[in-house]
C-alpha cells in the first residue's frame, strides 16, 4: 500500500462573483440567484466540449481565503458545534468546496462559463468541472443535524462573515 | 489578485473497498451495492462527530492510479469522444472524485465510517467527507449527452478498465 501524505493539484481557472468579502454571501448555491462566470485557463478550453447540454453543474475549488482548519465547528445553521465533516463550513483539513450551479452558456472560444446560483467569494480558484447528472447525484436522504434546523432556513442564508 | 498555480492538500484516510483492480468496477455509486470502509486517519477523528444522522455522505478523494490527464475521452455511457469536464472520467487535469455513498455506521472511537454503495478502488486516498443535504443538493436538471444514453444504463454499470 503506498501512503504518500499530500497530493498537488493545479489552478484550472477562476470563480468570478461579485462577494469582494465573506460576509453577506449565500451560504449555499441553493439560496443564491447571483450570475458568476468561470473563467477557465486556455490551455483546458477543450474539455469544456459537450457541457453546454447540461444545465447544471459541480464546481470544486479551493477556500483560498481561510486559513488553517478547526474539527469542530458551530455551522451557520445551528447553534452547537458539530464534526466539521457534518457541515459544509471551509475550515476543513483539506479547504474544498463543491457548489451545484445553473448553467447559462460555455463559450469555449474565450474558455468561459456563464452561471447562476454562486456562492463564493471572487477570484476562487477552480479545481474541476463536472456534470450534474440527476440519473447519478439525486438521493432520498436524511440530513441529520440540518433537519431540526429547517425553520432557521428562511432567516439565514447569507454568511455572517463568521469563517 | 493572488494567482498560486498549484495547491497542497493532505490525505485525511483511505476508502477500503474490495475492488483490487479497474476492470470490474461499478461506474457510479448509483450502480454499487457494494459494503466498504472509510479509515480515517486518527488525527481527524473527532471531526466525524454528528455524522450518524446523515445517510448519505459525498466522499472527495484522489484517483490514485491514474496517470496523466485528457481533455476528450470516451466516456464509459458512449461511444464518441467528450470533453473531460463533461464527463466523471478519471483522466481529469486535477484527479479528484466524488462519491455520494449510503453512510451506515460511524464509529468514532475507530475513527472508521461504514459504507454501501461505493465504486473506488480500494485504498483509495480520501480528501474529505461533506454530509448529502438534499435540502442543497438536488436540482431538476438536464445532462446533456448523457440523457442520450439512457437506453444503455443497463448494459454498462462496470468499468471494462479502460482508464
Amino acid at each position: 500500500m503506498d501512503k504518500v501524505s499530500s497530493i498537488e493539484y493545479t489552478i484550472i481557472g477562476y470563480i468570478r462573483t461579485p462577494f469582494k468579502e465573506k460576509k453577506g454571501i449565500p451560504i449555499q448555491p441553493i439560496f443564491s440567484q447571483t450570475d458568476g462566470r468561470i473563467e477557465v485557463l486556455p490551455r483546458y478550453a477543450s474539455g469544456l466540449s459537450d457541457l453546454s447540454g447540461f444545465s447544471h453543474i459541480f464546481l470544486l475549488y479551493h477556500f483560498h481565503k481561510v486559513k488553517g482548519y478547526k474539527l469542530k465547528i458551530i455551522p451557520f445553521l445551528d447553534t452547537i458545534e458539530r464534526g466539521i465533516f457534518a457541515t459544509r463550513g471551509p475550515l476543513r483539513p483539506n479547504p474544498i468546496g463543491i457548489s451545484i450551479v445553473e448553467l447559462t452558456s460555455v463559450d469555449i472560444a474565450n474558455h468561459e462559463l456563464s452561471i447562476i446560483g454562486i456562492d463564493v467569494l471572487d477570484n476562487t480558484p477552480l479545481l474541476d468541472i463536472k456534470p450534474y447528472i440527476p440519473q447519478f447525484d439525486h438521493r432520498k436522504a436524511k440530513s441529520g443535524w440540518i433537519s431540526e434546523r429547517k425553520s432557521e432556513f428562511p432567516k439565514m442564508k447569507t454568511s455572517d462573515g463568521r469563517f
